[in-house]
């Protein structure tokens, strides 16, 4: 454990190394590097951590690069977390993003990642959720966490933030479609990106109709107009994404929120490891491969053979 | 079980009231329910079962009347299932759709139902899962799932069809995003529906885009122009459903999709089982909330606290 404590010490002190390193360990799953995040877990909830969801090709990582741009001339740190689910077959929508960051690859003060791990079962939102509490505790003072917004471990991830922004562009019609119909979560903050379209003021006119029909919770959601490939309402955006922050610190609605982030986080975890030993016990049971044969001859019903393998995997549990 | 022994030949013989009292007591999570299931699981197996997904507003349900509207004509019978997570502020989606089908409501032959459940962890997946089975059991010869593509559960469900179809509409911009990141699925038809729009034929040409880049697997996906308001398309989309069956009989990716599924289902089933006596453990379990409370205090970390009630889940099942 020498060498791990030696590295917590230096990723408390900020060293962009260290926690490369680090995230590299919990994306593997290693065990060293939860215990990693076990030591420097004191250190954590500094950071403000700001979520951003929105279809592919909205805008979102210029987006964060020019607010990054934003943050460092406000003399802030920064980290930036991808969350990048595109399929083997089209590798560039990844790259496009690391491009599109390039211009803060050498500031020591910004530290950026992508994770496109689609392997472990909740493999991708649990070692999200690691990797953002090592950027916090390695001092960074904005941590943005990008995803497109299409599956369930994206959705976990980005409930996480303290702030969350949903970006569009003109054209997002299936976005509006989706709020609109309640099946999409209304953000804290709106962005209309690529906003030199003939359509954006349509389409703010459409997102005005769908937050109006939206229960009021105190906080009105603002829309923000960018044209993030050449910085312009990026200086708004930050204004907007402080009085976010303000107004949930004042409310009290930021502790509310962690807490209840951190109850779906370990409960997440707990699942996803209740899950992964599951099968793990089938992936070695001659007595599943039966079971399954069964529900493909239409046997015995794939309810009673998942009774059959819990009570199997209980047994072998206790007996270990 | 004298009661349901009653409704499950009731059901096989195809009693409408039978299988929708069946799928309410699945819904409710009834251990009757899962006892008619395992009864009438082997009369399964024989529904073509089709998958609708797509944006809300893609027109869905209106291609489901009218294709069921087909169906009947060609003497076939047919079963409906919506899947509606819209949340409880709109309660403007399930109506409508339901509208769009009333057609069919006297016809002893469609069986619809639309399930918006989002209670239980894992519970609409599961309960739409089973549904579609008791349609199955009860002879609809076709079953249609409708869903629209967001949400871990909504996926889960239409990977389960025989057949997926994606509804687009002209202007689903950010669907196409999706499908071009390789971040949403190609599905086995694709359908562009209200493409009386002008800028229907600007929208075929990104999606021949699309398909040309994803690997070809033996099967050309086809695009279908319809207007399902007016019945427009429908006819040639009912051929390429066809094809698409004879194609996976024929090719044995039918039995191959099938036993893929169902192994998904049982270690789901699994999964949601236990994850649900985790929480209900958790939830009479004081040590939780001290756990959780270090947590929040920045004591504990998630991940640890995740060890120690899954230690403490293990040795009270073992002690039950």
């Amino acid at each position: 454990m020498a060498g791990s404590d030696g590295l917590a010490a230096r990723l408390l002190e900020g060293d962009k190394r260290a926690l490369a390193r680090a995230i590299s360990l919990v994306e593997d799953d290693d065990p060293a590097g939860w215990e990693l995040v076990r030591e420097v877990y004191p250190h954590t909830g500094k950071a403000s951590v700001i979520g951003f969801t929105g279809p592919p090709g909205s805008g979102k990582s210029t987006l964060i690069s020019a607010l990054t741009r934003a943050r460092r001339e406000a003399g802030r740190s920064v980290g930036v977390l991808s969350i990048d689910p595109s399929s083997p077959f089209t590798q560039g929508a990844l790259l496009g993003d690391r491009i599109r960051l390039s211009e803060h690859f050498l500031d020591a003060e910004v530290f950026i990642r992508s994770m496109a791990n689609r392997g472990a079962l909740g493999g991708l939102s649990e070692a999200a959720l690691q990797a953002a509490l090592l950027m916090d505790a390695s001092g960074k003072q904005d941590v943005f966490v990008e995803t497109v917004g299409v599956g369930q471990a994206e959705v976990d991830v980005i409930d996480h933030a303290d702030t969350v922004v949903l970006v569009l562009m003109p054209g997002s019609g299936d976005s509006i479609q989706a709020l609109k119909a309640g099946v999409m979560e209304i953000p804290d903050v709106m962005v209309i990106n690529k906003a030199d379209h003939p359509l954006t003021d349509t389409m703010i006119r459409e997102i005005r109709g769908v937050l109006s029909l939206a229960p009021q919770r105190g906080w009105r959601v603002p829309i923000v107009k960018t044209e993030a490939i050449r910085g312009e309402g990026i200086d708004p955006l930050v204004e907007r994404l402080d009085e976010h922050r303000d107004y949930i610190v004042a409310e009290g609605t930021l502790s509310e929120r962690r807490r209840r982030n951190l109850r779906n986080e370990v409960l997440a975890l707990a699942g996803a490891r209740l899950r992964r030993r599951l099968e793990e016990q089938l992936s070695e049971d001659p007595e599943f491969a039966r079971l399954l044969d069964a529900v493909v001859e239409r046997k015995l019903d794939p309810a009673s053979a998942a009774s059959s393998i819990l009570e199997r995997a209980v047994a072998d549990e206790s007996s270990r």
